[in-house]
C-alpha cells in the first residue's frame, strides 16, 4: 500500500550512508504522506547493506504507532512524529551524529553564518537548542526531543524551510527538507558548512558574521520566489 | 560551432567533481575563446553526473549574453564575465567552495606563503578581496563580484598569471589559468595550500612568511623562461 | 582444530584494516574462546593482503605459548593473554594506533564524555592510563601493558563491557567486546568518538562532559536488559 | 643496462603516488645501486598515470649526470645525489610535499616524539633544517638543500637509519630507507605521525616528549639486532 514511499525512504537512507554520514547502523531518514496520513522511516539497528523497502516502516501521522512493516521502526521514530505534526511544511526528516555538526552540538554552540556557503543553505545560524531536563529525558525522551526543537523554533520564529537543520545540544543533529531526498542533502551541505565554520574560527577566533544584505542575496538566489539559480 | 570549445570546458567541469572540489551542483568552470569572442561555462545547477558538452553554455565577450546552449549559464557568469574582460591573459577561471580554501575568505584573511608548495604554486599570498558594499551586492552582485576582484588586482599591482587565485570575502575562491584544465589544477592546488597554512598556523600561531629568495627561487624554476621543472 | 576461531579472527583483522584502523602491519585483532581455553591472534608483521586464516596464531589461555600456528604471534599478544586472565568477560581484543584516539593517549588524556555519540558507545569516559616504569618497560613490556590497564580498571572500578576502550598512556588504544567483530566495531567508533572530542574542545575549550542522566538514557538504549535498539 | 632498478623505482613512485602522498606530478622517489655507481630517479614533471620503466632517469654517483633515460631527471635530483655521497647507509631516498609534515616545516619545527608510533619509526624526533642562505639558494639550490641536511645529520650526529625522514625548513620532507620501497614506507609513516603530533598539540599544548627508556623499547622492537616485532 506504502510501495512508492517506502521505496524512497529506503534509496534516501541508502543515498545518508553512501555520503558517509550516517556509519554502521548509525542515522535514520523519514519522509511523510500527509494525504495518507503517515510517514516511513528506516528500522531500528538494521544495516544499510541488507536494508530494502520491505523493511521501511510505515508509521500513523495521528498517534504515532506503527501501520506498516515487520520491523521496530527506528528508536528516534517519536522525534520524527512531533517533527512532522507540528511542522505543517515539512516534508522530509534526516537524524545523523555526523563529525562535525555533533561536534558544535556537544559544545552546545550554534552554528554561526560565516558565509555564503552557509547563506546558500540557511537562512539564519544552524540553531542548538537547549539540554533536555532529566524529566525530559527519563520519559518519553524520543518525544521530548522533539519537542525541545519545536519549542525552540517556536521561541526564535524560526521555520523549518529557511533554517533546514538544527542541532540537540549534546546530541546531534537533525535535517529538514520537503522530503526525504532533499533532507539528506541538506544534513550533506550541513556537516560541509560545520566544517567550514569550525575551520574558520581556526583561522580567525572573532570572525564576525556574515553581512545581513549579503546572506539574504545568497539565500533568495536559491530559494523562494525570486530565486534565479538553476534551471526552469 | 562551439563543439571543441565546450568539449573542453564539459571535461574540466567534471574534472573539478573528481576532484572533490565540487560537491553536488556547487562550482563551475569555464574557458574562453577569444579569437572568437565567447566562452563557455557550465549551466546553473545541472549535476555533474549529468553534464554533457551540448548542456555547456556558451557566451558572449561582447555583452555577456547566451549565444549558444539551450540552459541558463551558471549565475557566476557574469563574474567570469568581468574577469575574462579585464584581465587580457586569462583563458580560464574556476569557482569553488572548497572547505579550506573558503574558510580563510570566510575570515576574510588572505592565505600566506608559508613555505615553497605555495610558491611553486605562486608568486604572491592568495589575496582576499574586500566585502561588497549594499549597494553592490543589491545590484548585478554577480558583476560586481568581479569587479571587486579587478579592483583588488589593479590596486595591489597583481596579475592572474603569478596570482593564480583570489578570496572573496566571505564568499569563496575563484582560480585563474590559461586553460580551463590548468585552472582546475590551481583551484585543486589552492585548496592544499589552504590546508597545510591552516595547519601551519595550528603548529605555529607567528610563523614568518617564507623566505622571498626562497620563494622566488621555486615560482621561476616552475614559471616563466627560466623555467627547469619539467621536459622541454 | 580451530579451524572456526582462526577464519573468524583472520576476517575480523582484515575488517580493522578495510575500516582504514590499521594500516601497513599495524594492529591486531584477537578473540578467545574460553572452552578449549585459547585465543587466536594475528602474526606479527603479516601484511593484511597476505592474511589468511592458516597463518592465523593460537594461544593457550594457560601460559600464554603458542598452541597451533607457523607463525610468530603479534608482539603484542602477552597483552591481550593479561586481559583475557583479568577480565572474564572479554570475548574479542582489538589494539590500533588510530589517530585520533592515539593523539589522546599521547597527550595523556581520557576521552570526555561530550555526548551521546560517546554515551551510545561506553558508559564512562575512555580512560588512560598511567604512564608504565622503566622497570615495567624493560622487563615484559608487553605483559605490564596488559597490567596496566588491568590496574586502572580495577582502581577505578571499571569493566570492560561498560568501558570497551582504553588508551595506554603515550602510546595508542585498545577496545574490547564480546567477540573479536564486536571488538573491531568499538575500536572503530572509538575512533569516531575521539575525532568528535578533539573538535568539540577546538570549537569550546571548556565544554562541559554530558549530563550524567542524558549518557545514562543513551548508554541503556543500546545496551543491558532494558535496551530497546534494534531488533528483537 | 639498469633494466631492475628501472623497474623497482617506477613501481615505488607509483607507490608514493597510490598512498595520496604525492598529487599532480608532485613527490619523487630514487633508488641507489652502489656496485653500479648509480642511483635511478623519476623524471620531472611527469604524471603518475604516464610514468613507466623506460621514463625513469638513471644518474651517475660519480658526478651526477645522466647515465641513461631520455627524460630531465627530477628537479631534485642534486638533493638525492649529496644524500647518497654522503649517507653510505642510504639505499632509497624520497621527497613528497604531504601535508601535515609539509606543516611542520613551514613551521620551522621539528616533529617531537609523542608516542610509541613515532618511537616504532624514528629513534629522535624528525629534525628540521636551518633555513637555506640567499646564496645558497641563487646558486645550485638543490645541491644546497641536500648540503644543509647533511650538515643538520653532522651536526646532531643523527643518521639516516635512526632518523628515517628530515624536514627542510619552509619546503617539506624528505624520507630515507635502505631502498626506494622502504623509503617510500616512511615517507606515509611520517605524515601519520605528523598527524598525530599536531592533533595531540591541539589536545593538550604542553605535552611532553615520550619516555626514554618507552622510545627505545619500541625503536629496538622493530629495529636492529634485538628486534622481535615480525616473522623471522
Amino acid at each position: 500500500m506504502y510501495t512508492e514511499l517506502k521505496k524512497i525512504v529506503c534509496e534516501a537512507n541508502i543515498e545518508l550512508h553512501s555520503l558517509g554520514l550516517a556509519p554502521f547502523t548509525w542515522g535514520n531518514v523519514s519522509q511523510v504522506d500527509r494525504e495518507k496520513g503517515v510517514f516511513a522511516i528506516k528500522p531500528s539497528g538494521v544495516p544499510y547493506s541488507e536494508l530494502t523497502p520491505e523493511k521501511i516502516v510505515v508509521v500513523s501521522l495521528s498517534d504515532g504507532s506503527v501501520v506498516e512493516g515487520d520491523y521496530n521502526p527506528s528508536s528516534d521514530t517519536p522525534t520524527h512524529y512531533v517533527l512532522y505534526k507540528e511542522f505543517a511544511e515539512l516534508g522530509g526528516v534526516v537524524h545523523t551524529h555526523s563529525v562535525n555538526a555533533s561536534a558544535f552540538a556537544q559544545a552546545g554552540r550554534c552554528i554561526p553564518a560565516y558565509g555564503t556557503t552557509h547563506a546558500d543553505f540557511s537562512y539564519t545560524a544552524v540553531p542548538c537548542t537547549r539540554a533536555l531536563t532529566e524529566e525530559e529525558v527519563k520519559t518519553e525522551y524520543e518525544l521530548n526531543t522533539g519537542k525541545v526543537i519545536v519549542e525552540h523554533f517556536d521561541a526564535k520564529s524560526l521555520d523549518v524551510q529557511s533554517t533546514p537543520a538544527v542541532l540537540v545540544r549534546s546530541h546531534a543533529p537533525f535535517a529538514f527538507g520537503k522530503n526525504a531526498s532533499d533532507a539528506v542533502h541538506n544534513a550533506a551541505v550541513l556537516e560541509i558548512v560545520a566544517e567550514m565554520a569550525l575551520k574558520t574560527e581556526l583561522i580567525k577566533r572573532d570572525t564576525k558574521d556574515i553581512d545581513k544584505y549579503l546572506s539574504d542575496k545568497h539565500y533568495f538566489r536559491k530559494h523562494g520566489k525570486d530565486a534565479y539559480y538553476g534551471q526552469k
